[in-house]
């Protein structure tokens, strides 16, 4: 029963790749035309090509699969996480930096099953990385294996993080306000990808000890998550919880020591859910 | 006379390949030596082992050439610009992410005649990627023509600057003071490679449309400027006069519409000059 799941990543590797073609051959072929009809959240006819390509190749081989895709929310689809083998799908994880062709741009697939990761696919387009990790197997990128930083002393860590999408002066305040408090520990310094996806490649692959995020998706960070845990980091809630991937609520980091230590300056809030009927059951 | 300068750049850039090698043997060599030796504004063996490299191939060639570099410079050496040729280096820009081995770690290398930069080298070793300017004839990467973005509305722009190393709590004020009304203008979004000169190069490659940063020195941007302007884009202060190499401030920008409004929201404070006595001639 272990490899019982193999031949599905198999398939999402396979489709992550030509996925990635085509948001390369966009970004040669249409960038000119798509700056001119763009806004803070950008919706581009690649993202929902894209995820249609990645559905439907998918319904073809495992007709019974559920999808939860960040274009097919958009346009109106529940997003459920339940116990049947879903696929968790960001056709274009970055997609400000897609318009502008800043060099991160992801496709993330993340699969779960009885609510919990099998595998999860990262494909850093533009920068021809391929991150994989298979639950219990490891985690590993253009088949190289990965492994967090041993950085105990957030004082010689780097930290991840976004401004996220939202201009509300509330959120701005906790972002800033967090921030603030991180960088002053002091650490080493403060990056973003502007991809969530790439952050948690970031946090397991070494080059930064710990990403924290509030308002982003399930979708943003449902491949990243095993990711990071398969390469021996770990998940938690922004106040010190449990993870919980619909929060819109994440901090991946290298090991607790560091997780915990950002936790205490983070500014917490808690946005809608991506499952908001959730709370009243 | 027109190409007087280009065999001394050809030699530029046959250095800066030879110096992103020793960058790389190091980051697969010795990384995990050097992260527990490190600190904010981290000085490694590498930067003068590099530095050496470059300034001793340039003797050699060159003789009368003068320079400034950021590892001489740290150990007493004048920062003086004078009308002598001189070459304007940072052997590693982006230090920090050099010891977290995060993807942006450039070899920069300006070169100045009468204080007029005749050209730049910025080598992103990890990326693989050769930029470079010569005065009056274009920029590239990889021998590809860069262009600055051709976007003029602030709102659909992606504005590129740092943090710095910098935890005094007046300028970290001004930092995030500036970062907040940027990003509330609203913009696209804000990223930071992690190195001025990268940031820079961005700016020239039209991904992002400025990056400004106060507390920057010479070696850091000297190459990049050229690149800039070089790729159609505008250098101007962060109060939106002259641009001064040696004032640690400035503003790299696709077109002066952007820059101008980016300057109507930065915070701006000076830093002591590179050439402090410069004030009192």
């Amino acid at each position: 029963m272990t490899d019982v799941w193999q031949s599905v990543m198999d398939h999402a590797v396979a489709v992550a790749r030509r996925a990635g073609d085509v948001v390369r051959a966009a970004l040669r072929d249409e960038r000119t035309v798509m700056t001119k009809t763009s806004s803070v959240d950008l919706v581009t006819q690649t993202d929902q090509k894209v995820e249609k390509l990645i559905i439907q190749s998918v319904k073809e081989k495992f007709p019974t699969h559920r999808f939860i895709g960040e274009e097919s929310v958009a346009a109106g689809e529940a997003c459920d996480l339940t116990d049947s083998p879903t696929w968790i799908i960001d056709p274009i994880d970055g997609t400000t930096n897609f318009v502008h062709a800043f060099p991160f741009v992801a496709v993330s697939i993340g699969f779960s099953v009885n609510k919990q990761m099998e595998f999860g696919v990262v494909y850093s387009c533009l920068e021809d990385k391929m991150f994989t990790a298979r639950r219990g197997k490891g985690a590993f990128c253009n088949g190289s294996p990965l492994q967090v930083s041993a950085q105990e002393d957030i004082k010689q860590s780097i930290i991840a993080t976004e401004f996220g999408s939202s201009r509300d002066p509330e959120a701005v305040d906790h972002i800033f306000s967090s921030l603030r408090s991180i960088l002053c520990i002091p650490v080493h310094g403060v990056r973003g990808a502007g991809t969530a996806a790439i952050n948690m490649c970031l946090v397991a692959s070494g080059c930064v000890e710990a990403y924290y995020e509030i308002g982003i998706h399930v979708w943003d960070v449902a491949a990243g998550s095993l990711i990071v845990s398969e390469a021996g980091g770990v998940l938690m809630d922004v106040d010190g919880g449990v993870v919980d991937l619909m929060s819109r609520r994440i901090i991946a980091a290298n090991n607790r020591n560091v997780a915990e230590r950002i936790i205490k300056e983070i500014s917490s809030f808690s946005p809608a859910r991506d499952d908001p009927w959730k709370l009243t059951d």
